[in-house]
Parts: C-alpha cells; sequence; structure tokens
C-alpha cells in the first residue's frame, strides 16, 4: 500500500508527500489532529488536514516568526506567543540570552501534548523554567492586559476554525496594547501568491492597530508552493533596524536573511501599497 | 474526467496540477514535448515530463535569469541565451535599451517552433529584428569563439539528455571566453534544498571557469516547493555592483530583489563555502 497526504494549495493544486505511517490521531475539541510519518519530511503535524509544521523544515518558519522581531527589540526579556503549540517558536524565543518569561497561550490543550510526546525535536522547549504553557484562547488572553510584554508573536492556523479571532483588528489593538514601550510584533500571515485578497485584507487590519507594519517573506517546502508571508509590527521601532545577531544554532535566519526578508516582488507591492507604514 | 499533471520533485514528493487539455504533443528529435492548458497556471510547457515554463509564473524565472546578470553590466550590447527556446529570456533581454543583438541558440527546433505558435506571450520577442535565432548545440556554439558577447545566459533543462553538456567545466570555460572584457553570466544551476549536492557540484564547476560566482536564489511556484538557485558569474565584475534599472514592466525583479536573492540561509552556506568567491 502506497499512502500519500494530499496537501490542497488550491483546488487545482496539491502538494502530494508519501507517508510511512501514522503515528497517532485525534479528534480534539478544536481540530482533527494527526501526527504521521513522511519519507521526504520527517515527521509531520497535520491540524484539520493541513500541514502545520514538519521536522525537516520547521526550522524556517520558526526562525523567521521568531527571530525577525526579536532582532529589532533592544532587550526582550518578557515573550508572549499565542498558538504554536507545537514549541517550535518559543524554542527559537529561548534562544535569546535575553529573554527571562515566555508564555505560550495555546487554545488547544491535545496539540501541546501530542507534540510532547511525538515530536521532541520540535517541543523540546516547553519544559524550560522561563516556559509557561496556559491552556486558553489568545483573543480572550489579550483583552484585560496592558503593558507585559517585549514581543508577541502569532503562531496560528490558517484564518478559520480555532484561528479565527487572530485575524481581526480587535485582536491586533488588544495586542498592541498588551506590548511595553519599544515592544516588537510578528505573526504568519498567509500566502500572498495563491491567496493575495487575504494577505491583502489582513495586512490591513494590522495596519489599523500599529504605526509600523511590514511585510517579509519565507520559503517553506511544506507550505504552499511559493514564499509564505510574515508581518512584522510595531508602536515605532523600525524593520530594519536589526541588532548584532544574538543567538547561536541558527540555520535560516541571519543579519542579511533579516534584511532580505522585507525585498517584495514588484508584483506584490500593491498588496501592501496604501498601508504600508514607513518602518 | 479530471486530469491531474504529477510533478515529481522526488520520488517522494510532487506538485499536483490539474490539467484542462493537451494542446500540443510531438516527440521531438531531442525530447518528449507537451503543451497543456492548467487551470491554475495557465498554459504550460512540459519537456520530458518536467514543467519547463508556464504563463503565470515565467516571469519569475525569465526576469531573474536575465537581470540579475544584465543590471550588472555597464552597457550591454550583444548577449547570447542559450538554451530557453521559448523565448522568455530573450523577450526579457531586449527589455535593455543598451541590447542591440540577441542570439538565441536552442538545440531543439521543435521547442521553439511549439512555442511561437503556442505560447506567444512568451514566445513574443523571438521575432524582434535583434534576436537571431540559431539551432544549434550550445556546447558546439561556443567552441570556436572568443571575445563576442557582453552576457551569456545559460537557459537549460535539468542536466540530462540533450543539457548535460551545459554542466561541465570545459563548457563554462569556453563560455568565459566568448564573454567580452566586463562580461557577465548567468545559468540556472538547480534546486539546492531536494539537490544540494547537485547544486555544489555546478557551483564548483562554474567556480573553476570565472574568478567571481556567486549563487542566488527566487521562488518559482511550479519549481520545486522551495527557492530554486541561479548562479551568477563574471571574469571580475561583481554581483552587488547594480546599476539603475534600465527596464520598464518588470513584476519580480527590481535593484532590492537583486541584493536580497544573493542573501542565502547560513543552512546553504557549506554548499558554496570552499568555492564562493569574493563578488
Amino acid at each position: 500500500m502506497e499512502l500519500w497526504l494530499i496537501e490542497r494549495h488550491t483546488d487545482r493544486l496539491s502538494l502530494n508527500v508519501k507517508v510511512e505511517k501514522t503515528v497517532y490521531r485525534e479528534k480534539t475539541r478544536y481540530q482533527d489532529l494527526a501526527i504521521v510519518d513522511t519519507y521526504e519530511f520527517g515527521r509531520a503535524l497535520i491540524l484539520d488536514g493541513v500541514i502545520q509544521t514538519t521536522e525537516r523544515d520547521e526550522f524556517i518558519y520558526h526562525e523567521m516568526l521568531a527571530h525577525v522581531p526579536l532582532h529589532v527589540h533592544t532587550n526582550p526579556e518578557r515573550v508572549l506567543v499565542i498558538g504554536g503549540g507545537d514549541g517550535g517558536t518559543i524554542r527559537e524565543v529561548l534562544r535569546h540570552p535575553t529573554v527571562k518569561e515566555a508564555h505560550l497561550v495555546e487554545i488547544d490543550e491535545a496539540v501541546v501534548r501530542a507534540c510532547t510526546t511525538y515530536m521532541p525535536s520540535i517541543s523540546c522547549a516547553l519544559s524550560d523554567p522561563r516556559v509557561r504553557v496556559i491552556i486558553d484562547d489568545g483573543v480572550e488572553f489579550v483583552k484585560d492586559k496592558a503593558g507585559e510584554y517585549d514581543a508577541v508573536l502569532v503562531d496560528s492556523t490558517d484564518p478559520s476554525g480555532p484561528s479565527l479571532g487572530l485575524f481581526n483588528v480587535e485582536f491586533y489593538s488588544n495586542v498592541a496594547r498588551v506590548l511595553r514601550d519599544g515592544g516588537v510584533f510578528a505573526a504568519q500571515t498567509e500566502q500572498p501568491f495563491f491567496e493575495p485578497d487575504l494577505v491583502r485584507r489582513i495586512f490591513h487590519m494590522i495596519s489599523q492597530a500599529f504605526p509600523v507594519a511590514r511585510p517579509y517573506l519565507a520559503t517553506i517546502p511544506t507550505y504552499s508552493s511559493w514564499s509564505w508571508c510574515f508581518t512584522f509590527a510595531s508602536k515605532g521601532e523600525h524593520a530594519e533596524n536589526v541588532m548584532p545577531t544574538r543567538c547561536t544554532g541558527l540555520r535560516y535566519y541571519s543579519r542579511e536573511v533579516h534584511l532580505a526578508s522585507f525585498a517584495l516582488p514588484p508584483f506584490m507591492h500593491h498588496l501592501f501599497e496604501q498601508d504600508v507604514a514607513t518602518g
């Protein structure tokens, strides 16, 4: 028997990944969770049929979500990650020796549990004494707080199901308020080649909540056949004011890659033109 | 009936593209040529089962192959394209108002003929009076010439069949000799994420023939799920000495994208480390 995971980028385009076996499957309170062993990418976390992360290429996504904003901050000490129950973003956050506390707010406890058991190379940092894992809805978590974090990173699934409320002006405004002075923000903000309207809408919402908002790109093999869009935002810090790299063990991120990731090809400019801040 | 084109990146990973119909098919002297209409990417040229170019994303590949080297040259007048029978690279070359003559050397006359008939948006420039189409083996064409071109661009299929001789130190040395003083070179040099050893071998060969050789990246949806590698080379001109953009109508290339394309993530450095010139 040959098993292939079919990851539909659109209904006319898919990435097909040969699968060795299903390791774990659970219908959680929020989503259909599967962990499978693939031949090309090693072990993979699948939520509602969509590849979230794989052992082979997760470093690209997690490094770019964490290190771009954190290297714009002069001294990030308290960091909040919303989503990201696999632990990969937290692992990257902890590479910054300045970080004293990292809070992970994940809505689905089953993701944390399954990744802790089955994907230790990604979840390994969740047991670090600097980390607090909070099972809660990120939308609610930021509602009643202000000035608590140096960085907020949103590591969500696509905007549907449990993640829908994380793509919302009110949420972004709450995140802005939760940041201390000099605070920075980044989020995964979807696929600009195949979903330009979605990317434009998300960017517009973030731009309404932050005076500085800048899209940046990274290419991740299991994400959609083209570069993925992230958005950096802040209350004033500029995306290109990069601190010297303060982490070791990085495989994708560097100062050069940081700066290069903000160079958008001209065919994409219109998605961000009216809103793009001067950061 | 649903038709799907299965583009195998590896034997464990494929990109599957839904096809409306086959427009043209020919077993040429050199390869199996097909032109198909896809739903996601428009019309596509397929050689020996591998997607070569599609109407929707060809601009990325052709702009990056042509404009990176040509914008390093102060005044490119005579340009040689080897391969590229679809005409897309020549079309980009002719955007440079400095160019007086562009020669296309394509081994397979059937590619030129089929693309002229069925892919006019890509092949349109082949009838320009500045263009000469020469049906010949590029390997032979450069053997007995010296100091004739300001730029040589190698727009080949993967290194097998008719393209094998284009991935070879002797060929690259002949190309270097064919360049005038100040001449520049670029080639498509395969897929670094899934085929790192191949990319390393090709880069090593180019580095033996040119004092300056620099890899650069661009992400093309139908090419392999990660960024594609190109190589810039010259007898002394440095890849980052970019002229002001002298072309109109560009959708992917810009000065910023040019510079960003040379920023390689750290996990790839080792592929080019021993050989990388200081260009």
